[in-house]
């Protein structure tokens, strides 16, 4: 490791390191969905491979839960850790990110999901292409698409399908306000995204039965239109009665709410006056822009 | 966004923000209430209603601890996170909060614990219709009633139905006292609510057998009585015995035992002179008050 | 709430308040082994009286780690949270206790241990005498009395079983050292309970089969009494080959041999020579002696 | 306790302790992978040899996971806690470990790895010789020899056993990068051994199928050689169409990639320019060398 070596590399480092900020936060929310999705679908994949031998609900809920987790920690830093266009949306709305970022947030985060579906398929090619003689199924025991996006159970109908994406999105977003409102009780430094992975498990264990929890645009899109192409078939569409828009919708209307409950009935009321959540984004202190999700 | 209309919402805000410290504190105890009941209650539902699929005892313990860590992450900065009568109470009884908030409180904490429960009655409506035929059962293999309020195993009699509902609050309120005593171990600022979900994992795993473990007058009669509006009928107050009391009375005996305990055998006897645990509330700084708990 | 009746009260605690430290340690042993006790205890309980639906390893496991972790919450600030004669044995071999509060805090860890026995045996006394017809036995698939204390596998021979104690306490106790050691990567302060919990967790999960792994004198030989007392019979001693005095042994030389290996592979080289491991415990800081255990 | 003998011992440590820093760091490695080893295939042995009646699929994903948390405890403020060849090979090839180092800490690495096998094949030495009377297998029902080494699922192809090696091991090191990242998002310094512990349970529980997630050359060969050595045959290296090679030669290949796609991706466009990851290792801070894992 001689001196000279060390110029070299440095300049590379210098060719390389990128000047614009948005390029680096889409860069980051790319990997963070892609982070998410492997290891996330990949628990569900594990268990439903495995037919329940090497998983189940317990290392489903704690397993993407804890992909959350990851996937924050590798991007709250550069930018906030949305991995979430509800989220993203939500934080444009409540004043606390600039509305032009927002294509690049969620076009960031649909590609990342989508490569993250492709990468756990190839990881576990040989296991998908030996676990129904080579089929790729929508439904019956043999189903394998819910691996990758959800479906909703058999007794759901439309109205409550949507309603159960609004409501858990609107908790979710509730808390995680919350969670990063250090005018509340205060989640200590650094280990917000542990407790939104402790979060996103009670959410999963409560409310994940109707429709298997997605709360998330690109988390569930995204690999929907990876099954499509990959073999699964365009019934991953129809299947449902057209879920699919649901957990693509649900989410959005769910952040607002969940914003505006936290903000209306906690926020509003802080006493100090001199921190106001009204203040455009690009005054606040950088942590609080940390919002993320699953 | 525009100033002037930073303008407007401030006025807003003004308009809106709630000047009364009761009066925000009464609205955190009614949000963190209803959290842990949907959320809590909901772990519950979704594995009775999958039967076992996806839920199980892990996933209730866990799911019920961690909903109660979150109403307190919404709550602790605002009210201190009581979201329990007895521990409101415990609270009034040992000077820690002054007693003309105790009704405010309790009030909040039973009509939280029942829109709670309607919340969720509603996010799974479709699967209540469907999983007995529409029919909403206290007991047999297709009840439903104890998604919501708590029921006595067969073998229990009211004696012991009683000293296990005091017991497990009295290890409640024992242990929460310790977490929030700074002149012992001390749990990290910011980390009390976390510490309180694990207690709660281990009493629900051990003490939980009898009766279910409410500990929680409001987390156990308003979701019953919301069952008895809703169809279940006015049977969940006679089944069992006429159990429905048990955990209303039994956790506030529970809570002052533990609470006793605590001061006697421990906090009494701490060397530091200056911090007297009878000083008058007013005097104690904010967070000593936050309590807490399911 | 008058203030002559604070002067009142202020005048009993001081009445009450013990001027003696080791009183107030003994006082806290005594109730920090009773919280494990009927916590740990009790989650073996309600997995064995409920035949596995209400709790399964998963809760054993998990539930016995938290209940060590609240009563060192209760204790830790007063006592260091030993909880266990093989614990406080070691430290004062190594010089971090004075050799004279050890019968103090050995009496009152099995006098807390026994009392909680019983204490557990009342919570859960309709579920005993329902679950074999009111029979309490010792084996066969309606044993209950491993709920108290710990029997051998049946594959295990005498000199296995007393390795197994040995080395499962070596690893606890050569684990305790390093999350107390300032001068290694350090637990933050106020977590150590929580990281000593993860190590129960996985000291169980791991070397749990051949006998339960007691690694506690108090935790395994004050319930096994009560038990023979209150209506198993003195074969609770007999049985597995009178295996009762190998977690009662075993653990004092497993805790010495961890302490050992931790001291001489790790501690003993650590750069900073003003901290010396040798130096009497009345000069050490007060955390150091918080040590602890299952 | 006699001052002279405080004396005595004092000399004594002084004769002990090790002047070589490298010394020291090798016996840290030696004793850490020793600690995974004992603790972490103890889960998969405790699930194996009870037929899944004390641990299953959670008691192994989590107990190994908090194994490899305890040995970084042990060894993190005095090597940096790798435990991993694989690691190790990163930090020098990312100029954060001297490459001389390297050689002494993969050798403790095996090492201890292979003696914490043959103890914890010591330890339950009553049991191997009663599961399958007496026989030590390697493949059917009553196989054994996975409890120490990995072997690839039934379906897996040697080509997608080593993209599952290299993906796997990608991810572990790309997310403890991110997690000793001091400025990215920031685990709170003494919880990154909690946090990795976090990391390995969801790699665990969603890439674990394939072929059990060795993702580390010394925890798989070392347990794998003690095998054939054991009594197993030297059919542990032939299994599974020669096997043996992939959890050796694939995780360093991961690692590599993994640190790579961080730096590039994240750490290269962090805005200060005063810390710069090109600067040799020893003008680094302490506490950036350790990097760890499994």
């Amino acid at each position: 490791m001689q001196p000279d070596k060390g110029q070299t590399r440095k300049s590379i480092k210098q060719r390389l390191a990128l000047k614009s900020r948005l390029a680096k936060e889409t860069l980051a929310e790319f990997l963070g969905t892609f982070i998410m999705i492997v290891l996330g679908c990949g628990c569900v994949a594990q268990a439903v491979l495995s037919r329940g031998h090497f998983g189940g609900i317990v290392t489903i809920n704690v397993g993407f839960a804890m992909s959350v987790v990851m996937a924050i920690y590798v991007t709250g830093g550069v930018s906030g850790g949305h991995i979430n266009p509800a989220v993203s949306f939500a934080m444009c709305l409540f004043g606390r990110m600039k509305w032009f970022k927002l294509p690049f947030y969620v076009g960031a985060q649909f590609l990342g999901a989508f490569v993250g579906a492709a990468t756990l398929f190839g990881v576990y090619y040989d296991g998908f292409m030996s676990f129904a003689g080579g089929k790729l199924l929508i439904v019956g025991e043999n189903a394998t698409a819910f691996i990758f996006a959800t479906y909703p159970a058999p007794y759901l109908s439309l109205v409550n399908a949507f309603a159960d994406q609004v409501v858990s999105t609107t908790f979710l977003l509730l808390i995680v306000f919350a969670i990063f409102d250090s005018r509340n009780l205060g989640v200590p430094k650094g280990l917000e995204p542990v407790v939104i992975g402790l979060l996103i498990i009670v959410i999963s264990s409560s409310l994940g039965l109707n429709s298997g929890c997605a709360m998330n645009p690109a988390r569930d899109l995204s690999p929907r239109l990876f099954t499509a192409l990959a073999g699964w078939g365009f019934e991953v569409f129809t299947a449902g009665n057209n879920f699919w828009w649901i957990p693509v919708v649900g989410p959005l209307v769910g952040a607002v709410i969940g914003g505006l409950i936290y903000v209306l009935l906690i926020e509003i009321h802080h006493p100090d006056p001199h921190i106001d959540f009204e203040t455009p984004s690009e005054n606040k202190p950088e942590k609080y822009e940390i919002s993320v999700m699953m």
